[in-house]
C-alpha cells in the first residue's frame, strides 16, 4: 500500500497524461498518441474491431479509422475522462478504470454529438520514469458485453 | 489552513474516493456505495423525495429508487462529477461542492440521454482513516431550490 | 523540470482553482469571478467579440453578455472543464490547456443544452501565493479558428 503522497502523486500524474495522450489523439496526431503506449501496447477501442498491437499498429488503426468514418469531413473530436479510479498491483502495474464521453463537433454546428458513453480500463505502466499505457480496452454502454 | 501538500493529497483522495463510490453505485452495488457513508449517513438524492438515513437505510431508498425507475429495462448508468471544490472546515469536515451529470445509455441505442445537470454539497469526514460520505445533497439545476 | 511533488501540488491546484473560478461565474458572481483574473487579465471568451481586459473590464462584459443572452430568462450554467493538461513554463507562467462544455439548464426543462464544445488556453501566474489567470481564450469546436 503507498503511502498518501505517492497515490496523490501518482493519481495527478495519470490525469496529466491522459489529457496529454488525448489531446494529441484529438488534434490527429496519431503516430503522438501511439508513442503514449508501450513498444507491445494493445489497444481496443472499438466493440467488432480487433485489437491494434504495437506502436505502428495502433497508429496505423487509428489513421484507418479516421479515415473511414470522418472522411473529408471538417469534425473536431473531443474525448473526455471521468471518475477516474486508480489502483497500484503488486506487481507494478496501474491499473486505471474510468468513463469516457466522446465528443462530436461539426463545422458551422453549434451543438455536438455526445456518444458513446464508454468504460475504460488502461494497465499503465512506469518506463524510464514516465507512465506509458501497455492496454486499453474500450467497453461501450450501450452494447453487449463483448 | 493546511499547507499545500497536504491540500493536495486532499484533493486527489476526494477525486478517487468519489470514483470509487460511484463506479459501485453504477454497477448497481448499492450495498458498497451504502458503505462509503458514515452508519449515520444521509442522503438526499432527488428533490420531492426524503432524505434516506443511515447505510441500511440508503441502500434500501437506492434499490427502490433503481427499481421504480428501470424496473426490467437494460440501462447503464453513469454519474459524471466536475468542478471539484474541496474546502476543509475548522471542524475537521471536508466540505465537496460539485457539478454532476447523470447520463443514461439504454442497450442498442448509441446517442446516450444526458440529464440532470444538478449541484452536489457532500460533507465528509475521515473515520480510522478513510473518506466517508456524512452527508449528500442532490439539487437539480432545472428544478426550483428546495 | 519541477519535481513530481511540485508537479502535483500545482495540478491539484489548479483544479481547486478553476473549480472555485467556475463556480464563481455560474453562480453570477462576475466580479468574483472577475478577480481570479491579474489586475490586466485579458479574457477572450467568445469568437467575434473584442478581448476583455483588467478586472473592471471583464467583470463589465460579463454583465453585458449575460444581460443580452439570458435576459430575464431562469437558467443555470454550467462550465465543466476536462482533460487538464498544465505546463509549467521557464518564466515562470503557467500553461493551462483543456476542453470545455457550457451546459444550460432551464427550469423545468430537465435535458439541458450542452454546447458549445471549446478548447480554453490560460495563462496562469503565481501572485503573493495565489494563482491568477493572466489570459484565457476560448475557440470553439464548431467555428473555424479566429
Amino acid at each position: 500500500m503507498p503511502d498518501t503522497t505517492t497515490a496523490t502523486d501518482l493519481y495527478a500524474r495519470v490525469q496529466q497524461f491522459h489529457a496529454e495522450q488525448m489531446q494529441a489523439l484529438d488534434s490527429g496526431e496519431f503516430d503522438r498518441y501511439a508513442n503514449t503506449f508501450t513498444e507491445d501496447g494493445e489497444f481496443r477501442h472499438s466493440p467488432g474491431r480487433p485489437a491494434a498491437h504495437t506502436r505502428a499498429g495502433i497508429a496505423k488503426e487509428l489513421k484507418e479509422f479516421h479515415r473511414e468514418r470522418f472522411a473529408g469531413e471538417p469534425v473536431q473530436r473531443r474525448h473526455w475522462f471521468n471518475m477516474l479510479n486508480v489502483q497500484e498491483q503488486p506487481d507494478g502495474t496501474i491499473h486505471a478504470t474510468f468513463y469516457v464521453l466522446a465528443i462530436l463537433s461539426r463545422l458551422g454546428e453549434r451543438v455536438p454529438e455526445i456518444a458513446p458513453s464508454c468504460l475504460v480500463r488502461d494497465v499503465l505502466v512506469v518506463e524510464n520514469g514516465r507512465l506509458l499505457t501497455r492496454s486499453r480496452r474500450v467497453d461501450h454502454d450501450h452494447l453487449p458485453p463483448s
